[in-house]
């Protein structure tokens, strides 16, 4: 449900859902917010129906406690007819890239899931707010900083919540490790080098389009070992390095092959990282510690991360990393809480990523300013 | 032997050890050279009696095929009293380091292990080839650029070889990974991370002290790291950026604590690796392939080195490393053939290492020229 701020006019000029329908049959805004997180299913848009959402996200839908699929926008009717067999979701709950403002008096969507390029994440993160919609957006956030802080904007602007895709901040081994780190169990760490790499296949994919990627394996894989850096650490990095590399100047004409970068934290921690779309076997996060080592490898996969720490291995229960990271956002909706993949949070990042492409350009270390 | 280049100023300026002579009496220079590396044993003298001399090095020669310690040279007494006990040293064959120029007429001695605080590699390397002597000095070659060209220089005067003690190019899971780099059995490199880190014990030892040590950890450990990247490549890094942090400043005021680096070679494999004298649990050493990867994890111990690739693990029998190291140059010296560890290896080593701190310094890339 759309969770108003107790302030008259969102509330007026909010859709209310069913499910805030039924929030208020049931005591109002002020009964117990885990009562209601623990009944209440939201329903989502899902916009954009590729592979993430084809393979990953719909069938993490059964696996939700507190999300279903109740719409779908795409370009291709076909899609949508297909995804509306198989899923149940009734015709007029089917948009595209045109009708996608008429969200907003589609009372099943409490939420829009965006799963489209990298380039249509601000569009569209910005008119799903406007429609009244809180916002899940796929990472990379977006393509610039300044596009980041535009979305924060008008999430705000809309009393819309807005969350990024960030699984692994909701991934059990990746909870243990940042747990490691705060708890000092090991000691404080002291170093961090993290990679994520793969051989990526068509061609003409838009992964390899610049204006549809905005960059390359740094935006889609490798921004998994950087945010990795800055959770691990609780910090923001102060000096970024990088260097890159192309060694397949054809198919990366638009976009960065491979890239290793190096960051400084405040409390002295050195991280050294590296991605790239044309190997595979990198899939990897290791912290150094005063005392011993935590180590992921795989670490970022969708399924079978793996962890050892210099006291053993720890093996835990990973539930499906995108219902998981659905339902966590559906809580902060239905709790009115704070989410911790917020757009902020994007934004870092997004900050360490222009400034890991601007020490390329200048072959100079860059400092990286809120 | 102190084996002559067929020129009579060289012959008669040299000393002619009891190995060479017995050569002579088998058949004189053009025997076979491998005859002799077969059957002789070349007469070492050990430089510095220090924790790598004694644990590691003197051990070394009861494996050795070519090589025996006959002199020791020690600016204490004591220790020398009782190596000569120990390993059976007459006492005209220890040395002090005002008697180092006495070497030029011990006849026991071929060649001189430089085993002392890196900032006197570069002195001793000179004294020795002045003295006649072919000179295997410990790693970092030197403190500068500049003293290896001058170890370099003073060698080639005296028409003595040197080589410096680069054991993991002789170790055989290190040498299994450069011949699947040069047969692409595993497709071509594209990245390779690669470090090497200790928490360094007592902090009045001379490891922490700038004017002995010349730098810290990446002087010390880190080059293996830095090494190996440059091997496994078979290329000189074209461009260098680097990072260094602190945490312990007192105990790390003169020599670098720790340092990540990232380099770039010309067929466009990148490289990030690091260094520290403050933790341990890092000693590694990965490649990634177009096909697969290599993975040594330990890469860099005297024992145990462990080596897994895409195909499987690989396990290798090591001998002793100083040993084969020690082997590997008597016969380039029996032999009258080039080393592969030679000053050059390791001048190349420094030009790097310079452009790491370099780039520390000027917080920028810096581009590596020979």
């Amino acid at each position: 449900m759309n969770l108003p701020n107790f302030n008259r006019r969102d509330f007026l000029n909010t859709s209310v859902s069913a499910g805030l329908a039924a929030g208020l049959a049931q005591g109002g805004f002020f009964s117990a917010p885990t009562h209601a997180s623990e009944n209440k299913k939201l329903g989502v848009a899902l916009v954009g129906l590729g592979s993430l959402s084809t393979n990953q996200i719909a069938p993490a839908f059964q696996k939700s406690a507190n999300c279903k699929l109740t719409a779908i926008v795409t370009g291709t009717p076909d899609k949508g007819n297909m995804w509306s067999e198989k899923y149940g979701i009734g015709r007029d709950h089917i948009y595209n890239y045109n009708s996608f403002e008429k969200l907003a008096s589609d009372e099943t969507v409490d939420l829009v899931y965006i799963v489209l390029p990298n380039s249509m994440h601000a569009e569209y993160t910005i008119r799903a707010a406007e429609a009244g919609k809180h916002v899940l957006c796929e990472k990379p956030m977006a393509n610039s900083v300044a596009d980041c802080r535009d979305m924060i904007h008008a999430c705000k602007s809309a009393n819309r919540k807005l969350a990024i895709g960030y699984r692994c901040q909701y991934e059990p081994h990746h909870l243990k490790c940042v747990e490691l780190a705060r708890n000092k169990e090991l000691g404080a760490i002291k170093m961090i080098d993290a990679g994520f790499a793969f051989k990526i296949g068509d061609p003409k994919q838009w992964r390899l389009n610049k204006k549809l990627a905005g960059g390359g394996a740094l935006m889609d894989v490798g921004i998994y070992a950087l945010q990795a850096c800055r959770y691990l650490t609780g910090e923001e990095p102060t000096i970024i390095t990088a260097q890159e590399t192309k060694t397949d100047a054809a198919k990366f004409a638009q976009v960065d092959e491979s890239i290793t970068w190096l960051m400084q934290f405040p409390s002295g921690v050195l991280a050294y990282c590296s991605t790239s779309y044309n190997f595979n076997g990198l899939n990897r996060l290791n912290a150094y510690t005063e005392n011993g080592f935590v180590r992921m490898d795989p670490a970022f996969s969708y399924v079978g991360n793996s962890l050892e720490t210099s006291k053993g291995k720890v093996a835990l229960d990973v539930p499906d990393q995108f219902a998981t990271e659905m339902d966590a956002f559906a809580k902060c909706i239905l709790e009115d809480k704070p989410s911790k993949v917020s757009g902020e949070e994007g934004l870092k990042d997004m900050l360490a990523i222009e400034a890991i492409y601007q020490s390329i350009e200048t072959r100079a270390s860059v400092k990286v300013v809120a």
